[in-house]
């Protein structure tokens, strides 16, 4: 039987250092403020909103949710991003994606001003990703990987990580930050050939699994005593969120499993308040109030 | 026997590109400027100065080296920067690296204007090489990875490549840049255990090596009929400049092999004015001139 390693409990341990971050900026008389913007009523943005406004208001942020319709110009949502860096009191800025088809992600993406990009989307933070000194913050669901793997104390040193996956929100970011941390990393993706996926697969110490393939990981893919953190989300045909490991093949080999609903996935909006705490602190301590 | 892939017919092949958009800047009235930056006199940053400044002349790129003190303070050298970030008549440059430790390097990298930033240092660079969309360009020992793999015409997808080195110049850029042309993508370094080390050395189609480690690379290592891209430098006793690879007992496993001098290495300087020439068009474009 494998560990179970739910998201709640690494969660709460980042909210339990988020409200000391809290109390740290309230007594320097500043309320760290998130803002999120969301384009269009796409049902699983709109989910996300609620649980990241829910938790941003248990750790004390204030939330602004900006909603545009979905047909917004460019133009006009960048300038609303403008209003937003400019304005002093947001310290943080959630974007939804995927935008419509009509607005250039990259574009929008970098319009954002760095010190304010808790999600890691602008070209600031991806860099830091690389060199570790970047101005913004890693994606919230790469560095909520990591966080799973400091809840255990796992040291990566040596280590072999496959990350199943290459999206520029988990799978490139989280095998830069696996490798940062002495991981021997493997990436693979839609276009690894079978035999290398499984062999891959087998070899691993961690498994990253990030496809939104239901079912994708079953016995065949998976070695023994390993760690993995399924990170994929997709919808099966009675409705219901699946990760991509097959949970009933995969979770006796296993050494550690993190399960969906409930794993990876519960720990990103306590990651996000930790990056709107780290962000309004850097903001504050750059005007000279901390 | 391998086939021997030399640099020069590669540097040869990008060089004749280079004078057709040489040709094509000067119909439009523009002199392609490179500047390069070297901060004291370590031997190898002026080798790579002197083969910089002739491969430009053979293009027909004009040249301006600046020459620091190995003191220079940190504000003077940005104020230099700053003064070539304004000078219209550049439009590339080459900052000699590593700087001296008094100087942070990631504050003098992000301090060139990403558009001038012909060797992928800056942040935009950097995160380009992920999002595909950077301002910049891709560091160009790496992108001259990608142009040997190019010469001989070298489909990536579905092919296993393991980089060895993890820096920022080559072994992360370049398994990013392999990973976006649909490789299956392993990276060791120095943490990686010795048996990892040869069993993803054994199992590659592609090895790029960068570790600076004469010799490290030898028949233990490698499998067959694979090709073997070296990127190391290191300097032996007698002073002779030296690959990662022992060439005598590798090269007649291999299927393709660069050599070490005259291989990668001797690409770098091609691939640096193809940088620059472009950023002589988008420059020449974004002011209507072309």
């Amino acid at each position: 039987m494998a560990h179970l390693l739910k998201g709640k409990a690494v969660s709460d341990k980042i909210t339990e250092k988020n409200l000391e971050r809290m109390e740290e900026l309230r007594e320097a008389g500043i309320v760290a403020t998130l803002a999120t913007i969301r384009v269009g009523d796409n049902p699983s943005d709109i989910s996300y909103e609620k649980s990241a406004t829910k938790r941003a208001h248990l750790t004390g942020v204030n939330v602004r949710n900006f909603e545009c319709d979905a047909d917004i110009t460019q133009d006009r949502l960048l300038e609303l991003i403008d209003e937003i860096n400019h304005d002093d009191s947001i310290n943080g800025v959630l974007i939804f994606r995927p935008l419509p088809p009509h607005l250039d992600d990259r574009t929008i993406c970098d319009a954002l001003a760095p010190e304010k990009d808790v999600d890691g989307i602008t070209s600031g933070s991806l860099a830091g990703v690389f060199t570790r000194s970047g101005v913004g913050h890693p994606p919230c669901t790469a560095q909520a990987c990591m966080e799973m793997l400091d809840f255990i104390d796992y040291d990566l040193t040596g280590k072999k990580v496959t990350v199943m996956g290459r999206s520029l929100v988990i799978g490139k970011p989280v095998a830069i930050m696996t490798l940062n941390k002495n991981a021997t990393v493997t990436v693979l993706h839609s276009k690894t050939t079978k035999e290398d996926f499984i062999e891959a697969g087998h070899n691993a110490d961690v498994i990253i699994t990030a496809m939104g393939k239901d079912g994708a990981i079953d016995r065949k893919v998976v070695g023994k005593k390993q760690i993995i953190l399924d990170v994929g989300i997709s919808v099966d045909e009675e409705g219901r969120i699946c990760g991509d490991v097959d949970f009933d093949e995969v979770e006796s080999r296993a050494e550690v499993i993190t399960p969906v609903p409930g794993g990876v996935g519960s720990v990103t909006t306590a990651v996000l308040m930790k990056h709107v705490l780290k962000a309004a602190k850097r903001q504050a301590q750059s005007k000279g109030l901390m």
